[in-house]
C-alpha cells in the first residue's frame, strides 16, 4: 500500500459515513417521526464527532505529505487537490470556532423560524450579527489575509471571486429588470384554475422523473415539505411536494430535483465514494437542476408533450391549446418570495441577497439597517414595497443557519445552464421535435457526456468552459431568457 | 467528570451511533432502492468499523478500571455490568476471528438462500461446516474452558444454561406432543375463505398496533418481506405484510412487532442511549411479543372484538360469529414451517432446533448427518416425513448467519410469557371484560409498569422473577396452552 492507497482508503470510508449522514437527513424529512427529533440530534451529533476526527485526524495530513504526486494519474491528482483543500479547510478553522457555530446555528435557525412567523426582523437580528461576526471570523481564518467574502464562496463554489460574481451580475441586473417592467407592460397570460387530484399529481411525478433519465432503482420519490435532493452515487433520492391548486410547483420541483439527483447518479462509477463521485460545486450542480427545469422542462416543445399528458391526467382543466398552456407555464407574476418566482426574475431576487450579504461581511451594511436596505432595493428593482418581513429579509433560512456566500451559486448556476444550453442546442439541433415527444434522452445524454459524468475531476469553471466551449459569462442567458420573453409576450 | 461520567459519555455516542445502524438495516429492508446495496454494504461496514473500535477502545478499560463502583447507585451499577460484560467479551475474541466470521458469514446466507431455492442441503453444507467451526472456535474464546454453547447463549440470553433450557424443554416437549396429537384428532373448525383488500389490512393494522398502545408519535408501520422490530427509545418502527388470503397473517404480525416495539418504547426515558434503554434479553424481548400476539391477542375476549372490527372493514367474510372467529383464529395446521406455526406447535419446532444445534457444537452431531437428523426428528414430533429441504433444515436463515443459540429465546419466551400471563391475570382480573371492548390498556398498562419500564436494569431471569412473581418455569405455560386447547377442541 502506498501513501496514496491509505489515503484514498480512510477517504472512502470517511465519505461513506458521510453518505450516511445524508441518508439520515432523508429520514427526518421524509420517514421519521417526530417525537424521535431529540435522539436523532444526538445520533446525528455522534455521527458528526466521527466525521470531523476522520477529516482532521493526523494521518491524512502524514499521507498528503509522504504521496508521490508525480506518479499519479489525472483522476489522482483531482482526488489529492480535493483531498488537500478538505483538509487545509478544517486545519485553518480552530476546533472551538466550528463548535461555537455550530451551536449558535443550530439555534439560530429557531429564532429565525420565530422571528419569521412574528414578522419581526428585530428578534432576528442579535442573532444574525452573531452568526455573521462568527463566520466572518471563520472566513477570515480561512482567507488567512486574503478577501474573506472569497473565503466563505470558497465553500460552496471554489475558485471564483465575489469581484467576479459582481462584474457578471451587475450585467445581468439592468438588462434583467428591462426585460421584466416590458414583460409586465404587456398582455398577461391566463392563470390555471382548477383542483388537481394530489395523488394524480404525484403519478404524473414520478412519470416526469423517470422522463427526465432519473434512475429509480438508484432512487426514489417521496413528498416533504421541501423539495430535495439527497445522496451520490447509488442511493439518490429526491422529494417534491403537491399543492391541489397548482400542480406546476409539483412538476417543476420535481424536474429540478431530477437535474440535481441525475448529476449525481451520472458520474463515473470509478470515481464511487471518492472525492470525484459528488457534483463539484453549488453552481454546476445548480446548473443541472436548472437546464432540466427551465431551457428544457418549460422549453414550448416539452410543454406541449406536458400538455398532453397532464390531459390525460387530470382530463380537461380549462387550458385550450398547447400555446396557451406554454404561456402559463411561463407566467411572470409580481411577488416577493425568491423560490416561487419566475425564470425571468429569479436572478433580481438572488442578486439583491448577493449585494446585501457582501456589504454585511465587509462591514459596509450593519444589521440594524439590513431590512431598511432589503427593502429600498425590493422596491427598486420589483417597483412595489415590501409588504412585512416574512416576504422580505426574513424569507430564507439561509443566514441564520450560516450560509453566507451561497446565494449567489444559484444565479451562476442559471448563468452557467445559459452556456451550456447554447452548446447543448448546438450538439443536438432537433431536439425539439424529441421535446416534444416527451423524450429528454438526446438532451440528458449529452450533459451525462459532456458534464455529469466527471463528477469533481475538473474545477467548476473548467468543466463548464469543456463542455459549453465558451468561457462562462452571463451573455447565453442572457439572449435565451430575451428570446422566450419577447416572443411569449409579443414584445 | 469522573471516570463513571466518562465511560457513560462514550458510552452514550456509541447506542448513538449503533443505532444508525439499526435505522439503516430498517431503510434496507423498506426504503431503499434495488440498486444501492453494493454502496450500502460499504456505509454499513464503515459504521460497523467505527463502532468496532469504539467497544474494543483502550480508554474503555482504563475507565472500568478507574471506577469508583462503591459511589454508584442500582442504576449505575447495573450500566457498569453491561458495559464490562460487552468489554469483555470484545476482548477474548480475536478481532482476525471477529472479522473472519463477519466475512464468512454475510457469504453464507447467499450460498444457503440459493441451496434453499435448490432444495440442496449438501450444496450448504460445506459452508455450514465453516460457519459451525468459526463460531465454535468464538465460543470456546468466550467459554475460557467453560462450556462452549452456553457462551454462544450468553450473546442473546445472559444468565441461562443449555442444561437449565434442556430440563424445562424436556418438560415442555412431551405434554406439548400429547396436547398436539389429542387437537388433531378431534374435529378441526373451519378456515377463513375470502379475499382481504390489502389496503384495508394496513388500515386496520395500523389500529390495532394503536390498541396495543404503540405510540406513532415515536414510531411508525411499513410493509416488508419479513415483519421486524426497530430501534430502542424514541424511535422504534416496525414492520408488517400483507397477504389478500391470510389478514391473520398481517394482524398477529403487526401485534407480535408491537409487543417487541412497545418493550422499546416503554423503557424508562432516564435510560435512553444507556446500557438499560434497551430490551434485556432476546428471551425478556420475545416474551413480550408473544403475551402481546397470543396470550392478549388470541384471547376469546380480544378476538371477539377483532372480529367486528374485521366486519367493519371487509363486510361478511363468512365467517358467522365471534366463537366460530375464534376457533378459526386458534386453528391448529399441520405444516413444515416454524414461523407459520400455531401457538401449540410453534415451539416443538423450537425445541428441535435447540436439541440439534446443541449436539452439533458439542461435536454429537455432525452437519453430514445432520439433514437426516432433522428429518427423523421432525417426523417423531409431527407424524409425518418433511417433503423437501426447503421445509426442513433449510428453512431458517439463523445458523447462516451465526445465530447458533439463539434458536432457544424463542421458547423461552414463551414459557416467560406464560409466567407474565399468570400474574397479570391476577392483577387484572377483569381483564377480558376490557379486551372484549379493544381496550388493552389495563394489560400493557401492567407489562409496562412491572417489566417493560426496567429495559437493562434487571438480569432478564430476574426480572421475570420480579414481574410474575414466581421463579420462572414451562408449567404456567403448559397450564395454559392446556386450558385453551381442550377448551377449544372439546377434549
Amino acid at each position: 500500500m502506498t501513501a496514496y492507497d491509505d489515503l484514498m482508503a480512510h477517504q472512502r470510508e470517511t465519505q461513506a459515513l458521510s453518505q450516511i449522514a445524508g441518508r439520515l437527513g432523508w429520514d427526518q424529512e421524509t420517514m421519521m417521526p417526530r417525537g424521535a427529533a431529540p435522539q436523532r440530534a444526538e445520533e446525528m451529533a455522534a455521527l458528526e464527532g466521527v466525521l470531523h476526527a476522520r477529516r482532521t485526524a493526523p494521518q491524512v495530513a502524514d499521507w498528503l505529505e509522504a504521496v508521490d504526486a508525480a506518479a499519479l494519474d489525472d483522476v489522482g491528482r483531482a482526488n489529492l487537490r480535493h483531498i488537500r483543500r478538505d483538509t487545509e479547510r478544517a486545519s485553518k478553522v480552530p476546533a472551538a470556532l466550528a463548535a461555537r457555530i455550530a451551536r449558535v446555528t443550530s439555534q439560530a435557525q429557531g429564532i429565525w423560524a420565530e422571528a419569521r412567523a412574528d414578522n419581526d426582523f428585530k428578534a432576528f437580528a442579535p442573532t444574525l450579527t452573531e452568526v455573521l461576526a462568527l463566520k466572518r471570523e471563520e472566513g477570515q481564518a480561512l482567507a488567512v489575509g486574503g478577501d474573506v467574502y472569497d473565503a466563505m464562496l470558497a465553500d460552496y463554489e471554489p475558485g471564483t471571486t465575489g469581484a467576479e460574481l459582481e462584474a457578471m451580475f451587475g450585467a445581468l441586473r439592468p438588462e434583467l429588470s428591462a426585460l421584466r417592467a416590458a414583460v409586465l407592460e404587456a398582455e398577461a397570460p391566463a392563470k390555471l384554475d382548477h383542483a388537481f387530484d394530489e395523488g394524480a399529481q404525484m403519478k404524473l411525478t414520478r412519470q416526469l422523473a423517470k422522463a427526465f433519465g432519473y434512475d429509480m432503482s438508484n432512487g426514489r420519490v417521496d413528498k416533504a415539505v421541501h423539495p430535495f435532493s439527497s445522496g451520490s452515487g447509488l442511493d439518490v433520492r429526491i422529494t417534491t411536494r403537491t399543492s391541489e391548486r397548482d400542480p406546476f410547483n409539483c412538476f417543476y420541483s420535481t424536474i429540478h430535483e431530477v437535474g440535481h439527483a441525475a448529476y449525481e447518479q451520472n458520474i463515473n462509477r470509478d470515481y464511487l465514494l471518492t472525492p470525484l463521485g459528488r457534483g463539484v460545486s453549488m453552481g454546476v450542480h445548480e446548473s443541472q437542476s436548472r437546464i432540466y427545469e427551465n431551457q428544457i422542462g418549460r422549453s414550448r416543445a416539452f410543454t406541449g408533450w406536458l400538455f398532453g399528458q397532464m390531459k390525460d391526467a387530470f382530463g380537461d382543466f380549462g387550458v385550450a391549446d398547447e400555446d396557451t398552456f406554454y404561456k402559463i407555464v411561463n407566467r411572470v407574476n409580481d411577488g416577493f418570495i425568491r423560490t416561487e418566482a419566475d425564470e425571468l426574475q429569479y436572478n433580481l431576487h438572488v442578486l439583491l441577497r448577493f449585494d446585501l450579504e457582501r456589504a454585511l461581511v465587509s462591514h459596509d451594511l450593519q444589521v440594524a439597517d439590513l431590512e431598511a436596505a432589503w427593502n429600498d432595493r425590493f422596491e427598486a428593482d420589483f417597483g412595489y414595497p415590501v409588504d412585512k418581513a416574512s416576504n422580505g429579509v426574513l424569507q430564507d433560512v439561509h443566514w441564520s443557519v450560516g450560509l453566507i456566500g451561497y446565494f449567489p451559486t444559484y444565479s451562476l448556476g442559471n448563468v452557467y445552464a445559459g452556456c451550456l444550453n447554447e452548446a447543448m442546442r448546438r450538439a443536438v439541433p432537433d431536439l425539439d421535435s424529441q421535446l416534444a415527444q416527451g423524450d429528454t434522452s438526446a438532451a440528458t445524454t449529452w450533459l451525462g457526456a459532456n458534464l455529469q459524468t466527471h463528477g469533481g475531476l475538473y474545477e467548476p469553471r473548467d468543466i463548464i468552459e469543456k463542455a459549453s466551449g465558451v468561457v462562462p459569462s452571463e451573455a447565453p442567458l442572457l439572449a435565451y431568457l430575451k428570446e422566450k420573453f419577447s416572443t411569449l409576450y409579443n414584445l
